[in-house]
């Protein structure tokens, strides 16, 4: 048991996973997080794209992007990113549940302002979505680059949650005539549909193809 | 336009909706939102279920959650859901996207105290995920009740945010040579798993070959 913390979880401690793979799989598992800053006491709550460098999350907005200023002022963060894996059906209500991994990370954001790490952490956020994207698109000009925010958050302050297997149901519930067990879910990828204003003889690029076929992440 | 409000979409104002219909479709369409409140100035982002009746939305969880005291306080929430339907691919890194629908909910909770109102809820909660389900599953008996608490959210302050279609890029961009459109990405069911411990005669419930078939929100 960790030196209870912040991200300490508190509630069915026993789905608490603290070491640093874990929370990075489950990281580069998705692509879409929900930061959450604080506005004169109100919280909000905004789904955003990151990716991870190394011990650091980093997500971009434009420069009027609300997330920017509490940043700006040093006020904490806190970043979820959860992935849904199945539905857990019990014999009782009380004890149906969700199968899940999810990562909670507390701690202040820094603009990140070298130009060379802006750069750095744009091309990840493509990679991130799409491996192997980055390399075949056209690149950010000086225009862009200006348009573009770039915040980083340390992982330090970070912890996992997750929950798998099947319902776990009262002694008493089991000889029920209940179906019980999971559903599970998983993202899938469809056939991708060309830009009505791609030239025709263009084709599909590798980095879709294995997409499709076997590198998804589920969120 | 609507006039301005603390949900009023100001990044990408074209992609804000404000009507019910869209909003109540858009968490009608998932089961589990990130919940986000303050506590000591430090934002909280914790996934959890939830379900819609009629301009409420309710979630669930134990009398020692961590988003209880915020509510009992009267502080304010802050409630955002996020389907993505797809990766949006530019010729540009810039202009690369997701398609999404999402809504952000505003405002304090309640604490269901009324022992109808949260029998009605939990049931709720329970059909969200599973239409169909409250109804063969063994409901909440007064130790169970007493431990899970309800809390409802009010929609009067809410928005959502849509992006659909292709990737916008720069006019000089199109005749670059580079796969540009949209992979639509979906959440998928899959085969059922029952309980290690279920019994060989209980079949799979209709509710669950539905569900598989047709009724999977996206989220």
């Amino acid at each position: 048991m960790p030196i209870r913390t912040r991200t300490t979880v508190r509630r069915k401690p026993e789905r608490g996973i603290y070491d640093a793979p874990t929370i990075e799989a489950i990281l580069d598992a998705g692509f879409v997080c929900h930061a959450g800053f604080v506005e004169d006491g109100q919280p909000f709550v905004i789904p955003t794209l990151y990716a991870r460098v190394e011990n650091r999350l980093y997500l971009h907005g434009s420069p009027r992007s609300r997330i920017l200023r509490p940043v700006e002022l040093g006020l904490p963060l806190c970043i979820t990113v959860t992935h849904v894996d199945g539905l857990v059906l019990a014999r009782s209500a009380f004890h149906h549940s969700i199968n899940y991994r999810s990562v909670m990370i507390l701690g202040s954001g820094r603009v990140v302002t070298d130009p060379e790490e802006k750069e750095a952490a744009l091309a990840a956020l493509v990679d991130h979505v799409v491996p192997g994207r980055s390399a075949v698109v056209r690149g950010p000009n000086t225009k862009e680059l200006k348009a573009t925010q770039v915040l980083a958050v340390l992982l330090n302050e970070s912890s996992a949650k997750v929950r798998t297997g099947p319902p776990l149901d009262d002694d008493g519930d089991y000889s029920l005539p209940i179906w019980a067990g999971v559903l599970p879910l998983r993202q899938e990828a469809l056939e991708p549909i060309a830009d009505p204003r791609l030239a025709s003889d263009i084709p599909l690029p590798e980095h879709l193809r294995r997409y499709r076929a076997s590198t998804l992440p589920s969120s």
